[in-house]
C-alpha cells in the first residue's frame, strides 16, 4: 500500500497497456520481467530468482501479483494492490523437479474462469523461461498463446513526467558516480578499490536522494582489457599510460542514467585513442543533433555514421537504445534499438542512451549521453563534460 | 587465455559433464547459464543480457563459446579456449524482433555435423528463454531435445580444492562486509548509506583478495519491512527499537561465502525476536550438527523441525541450499534444497547455505551458516559468531 508513484499513474500504465493488449487481440497477459511488473504494480524485490509474475485481465480493473510465499508481504509493502491480488505459492514449488510455480499460475488463472482466454507471455524475456512456457501450455489446454514479448516494454517507451524525475534523480547520482571514479582511478590503486568507492557512490546517492543498485555493476576495462566492452574489475593496480573505460549509472528507485567515459592515466595519450575520441566525439555530437519529436531513430545512427565516414573508426554494433526503469541483467529497454531498420519515430519523453563504445584490439574508447527527447530536441539527464579524461 | 582456474581444472569439470552427458543419452550440450559457462570455460563478462552459449559435444575436446560480438575479445581474456572455438554473431542479432541469435547457434550447430545429434537445453534456467528454444527447435528439424536443466548445476555441487579455497578467500571478506554493516547501521543513519558502505566492503574485499560482485545486493530489511526477506535499501533512517535483517556475501571471482545475521537497534530487543532467535539457534545447531558425508539432506532439515518442534515457530519454506559459483540473480545453485524430499546424499566439498529465515508480520529474523561438508561432519567457511546483534 506504499507504491512509489501515485496509484493514477499506474492506472494509466494499466490504460495503456490493455489498448496494446486490445490491439493484439489479448485478453489476459503474463508478464514476469522485473521492470515490467514493477511498472505496473510497484512491485519491488529481489525475488526475480524463482518463477514469478504479474497477471492484466481486460476486464479486471487491477493487476495481481503471484509469488513464493514469503515474498508476499514484499508485494503488500510495495504495490498498490488489494489484498485479494496478491498470491503466493508454497514453497515446495521453488526449484522443484516434481511441480512448477505456472503450474500454480494457471490453478489462479482457472479460478478465475480465464482459461480459455488468449493469454499473451514475454516469449523471449530473460525470466520466462521454456519450462515455464510448457507448464503453463499444458495446464491450460483451451488457451491460446500469444507472443507479447515487449509489449509492456513498448509502454515503458515514453516516460511520464514523474518518471523523468526520478531519471534526473539518477542523473544527479550519476554525476557524483563519475567524479568518484575519476577522484578513485589512479596508477598505483587496485581496481577492485576504486570500484568500491565507485559502488558506494551509486548507493548512497545524493544527500536528497538515496541510490538504488543499478541494473548493471560498474564496468571498468582497464589497459588489455579496453578491448571489450562488459567486463568487471580485477585486483590488478592501475599502470601509468593505461586507458579506463568506464561504463557506470547512477539509479533513483530503479530508474537509471547510464554515464560512460574514458580515462587515460597519464600526460599523453596514444595516437589512436585520442583521434578516436575525437572522431567519436564528433560524430556522438552528429547524432544528438537529429534528435526531437518525429525523428525516424536509424536517421540519429545515420547522422552519426556519416560523422564519422570521413574517419577510419567503424561501427558495426548499435549506437544506443531505450533506458528507464529496470533490474539485473540489463538497463536497456528491449525497445529502441539506435540502428538502421529501427523506424521508431520519436516523441517527447523518450529516453536514448547513445554509446558509440569502440574496441580496438589495442585500445578501447566509450563516451556517452543520455538524453530525454524534449519538444523541438532534447536534453541530457546529467550535466557531465564529454571528453576523455587524463588523469595525471 | 587467461582462465582463472587451471586448463585441467576445467578438463575435469568437462570431462565429469560429458559423463553425465553419457548417462542421460546426450550427444550436444547447450548451455546458457552463466555460472555453467564460466564453470565449463572461465568465461566471466557481464553480457548476459544478450543470449549466449557454451556447446559440449562428446566428440569434441574443447567446449565452444558463442556470443555477440563484441564479447568475444571477453571470451579472449578469460577463458583457455583457442580462437576457434569462438564464435561470435553480429550485432543485428540482439533484440531484433526478425532474427535470434539461437540462429546463429544452429548455424554453427550445422557447421559442425551436430545437427541430428540429442541436444541437451537447460529448460528452466533464466537466460535461456521460450523463444530461445523455439528458435532452435525450427532451425534443428533434425535434433531431438532434451532437458539437461541442472547438468551441469549437479556437476558443480561438489567443489574442488582450488573452488574451496575461493569460497574460503569470499569468507575472509564475508567477515569484513559484515563487520562494515554493524558499524555503518546505527539510530539516525539513512539506509542508503549502510549500505554504502557494505558494497564497499563487498567489492573492495581484502588486502590480499579483491572483492567481486555477490550474485545478490545487499537485501537490508528494516523496521516494517523485516516482515520479508527480498527488499533493499531505502531513504528512511534507522530509528531506535528497528530490527534490521542483513543477507549479504562476500565473492571472490563470481565464488561466494553468504552471510546473515539480525541486528536489533537498541538494548532490549521485544521477547518474540529474543525468543525466535534463540529457537532458531538452537534449531540451527541442531541441523548443523547432523551434517556429515553419508547423510541424506532431507534429515538435515528433519533435525532442525525436531530442533524447534517444542517452540511456537513454523518454518513452511526450506531451510537452506547449496551454493558457490554464480551470477545474478541467485547465488544459490539450483541442485540442493534443505526440506522434506531432497534426497540428495552428502559428499566432502558439497557447500550449504542454512538459512532458516522467519518473517512475522511483526518483526523477522535471520541467522545463517554457510558450511563445507568435510569427512566426519563440517566446518564453517568464515568464522562469525552466531547471535542476535544488539547494536546501541
Amino acid at each position: 500500500m506504499s507504491s512509489v508513484f501515485s496509484t493514477g499513474e499506474y492506472q494509466e500504465r494499466i490504460k495503456k497497456t490493455k489498448q496494446k493488449m486490445t490491439d493484439k487481440g489479448i485478453d489476459l497477459l503474463i508478464i514476469s520481467q522485473p521492470a515490467n511488473m514493477n511498472y505496473l504494480t510497484g512491485y519491488d524485490g529481489w525475488s526475480f530468482y524463482v518463477h514469478q509474475c504479474v497477471l492484466v485481465h481486460q476486464e479486471q480493473e487491477e493487476p495481481m501479483w503471484l509469488g513464493r510465499g514469503m515474498d508476499a508481504n514484499g508485494a503488500r509493502l510495495t504495490t498498490f494492490l488489494s489484498e485479494e491480488n496478491i498470491r503466493e505459492y508454497a514453497d515446495d514449488y521453488v526449484q522443484s523437479t516434481i511441480k512448477h510455480p505456472m503450474q500454480f499460475v494457471a490453478g489462479v488463472i482457472k479460478e478465475k474462469g480465464w482459461e480459455k482466454s488468449v493469454i499473451g507471455v514475454e516469449m523471449d524475456q530473460f525470466y520466462f523461461t521454456h519450462h515455464a512456457f510448457t507448464s503453463l501450455e499444458s495446464s491450460l489446454p483451451g488457451a491460446r498463446f500469444s507472443d507479447a514479448n515487449t509489449l509492456v516494454n513498448w509502454v515503458r517507451v515514453v516516460k511520464s513526467d514523474a518518471e523523468v524525475e526520478f531519471i534526473k534523480r539518477a542523473g544527479k547520482i550519476s554525476e557524483k558516480v563519475m567524479d568518484a571514479a575519476r577522484k578513485a582511478i589512479k596508477v598505483g590503486v587496485r581496481e577492485c578499490d576504486a570500484a568500491a568507492a565507485v559502488a558506494y557512490a551509486q548507493y548512497a546517492g545524493t544527500a536528497q536522494y538515496a541510490g538504488d543498485y543499478p541494473a548493471i555493476v560498474p564496468l571498468m576495462m582497464a589497459g588489455e582489457a579496453t578491448k571489450t566492452p562488459h567486463l568487471t574489475w580485477t585486483e590488478k593496480i592501475y599502470q601509468e599510460g593505461e586507458a579506463v573505460l568506464l561504463e557506470l549509472s547512477g539509479a533513483y528507485r530503479r530508474y537509471h542514467a547510464p554515464i560512460a567515459r574514458t580515462l587515460f592515466l597519464g600526460k599523453k595519450p596514444p595516437k589512436l585513442l585520442n583521434d578516436t575520441a575525437s572522431v567519436v566525439l564528433e560524430g556522438l555530437n552528429k547524432a544528438l543533433e537529429t534528435i526531437k519529436p518525429g525523428v525516424i531513430v536509424e536517421e540519429v545512427e545515420a547522422a552519426w555514421r556519416q560523422g564519422i565516414a570521413h574517419s577510419t573508426v567503424v561501427k558495426e554494433s548499435r549506437i544506443g537504445y531505450s533506458f528507464g526503469l529496470n533490474y539485473p541483467p540489463d538497463w536497456g529497454e528491449h525497445t529502441i534499438s539506435i540502428r538502421p531498420g529501427d523506424k521508431t519515430v520519436l516523441q517527447p519523453n523518450m529516453m536514448l542512451h547513445l554509446i558509440p563504445g569502440i574496441w580496438y584490439d589495442e585500445v578501447g574508447f566509450e563516451l556517452d549521453a543520455s538524453v530525454r527527447v524534449i519538444p523541438g530536441g532534447y536534453e541530457s539527464v546529467y550535466d557531465y563534460p564529454l571528453e576523455l579524461f587524463l588523469e595525471g
